[in-house]
């Protein structure tokens, strides 16, 4: 399992287009194959910032979600609402061994 | 959804003690009533720092694993392990809306 863990600050006043964009990237992203999780969340301490975690089954799977129609559409469209860059840290999964 | 993002930096000399407790843990942690993912990542640039992805059906969940021997346990035993103090970073899940 290759996992990105992708943290985002929006502008307050961007916060509803934001997460509205962002449904909807994850009810694509979840219907790619390899996709094993798009988890969709909102700090607890400041509202402003996001993670999205996202579980491919290889690399290849996870690479291919960079060319997807949702992704280029959901990047371009974020894009002005950004409080700050975005930063994805990459992991290898160790645990669970397998989709089940 | 209740989600903990667990960030921790090990000593380089106990990473491999470090993966089999916590694999240990992920495997009690995921059989708890109301647990929905509790991944373990080894990130790809620094392998010796990893995030524990606790996913819990609600706060009364999440606040339970706390309590459980298998938690107990780990905690002890990693603790002269870290190289820095642990940080839990917790978050609510807008995505997805149910277990399926």
């Amino acid at each position: 399992m290759i996992v990105t863990i992708v943290h985002v600050k929006v502008k307050q006043e961007h916060l509803h287009e934001f997460i509205r964009a962002t449904v909807i990237n994850h009810e694509y992203s979840v219907k790619e194959p390899g996709n094993l999780r798009f988890d969709v969340l909102q700090n607890e301490g400041d509202p402003t910032r996001f993670a999205l975690y996202e579980a491919y089954e290889n690399e290849a799977a996870s690479a291919a979600h960079k060319n997807t129609p949702h992704y280029l559409t959901w990047k371009e469209m974020v894009a002005p609402w950004m409080a700050e860059p975005r930063e994805g840290v990459r992991y290898q999964g160790l645990m669970p061994l397998s989709r089940a």
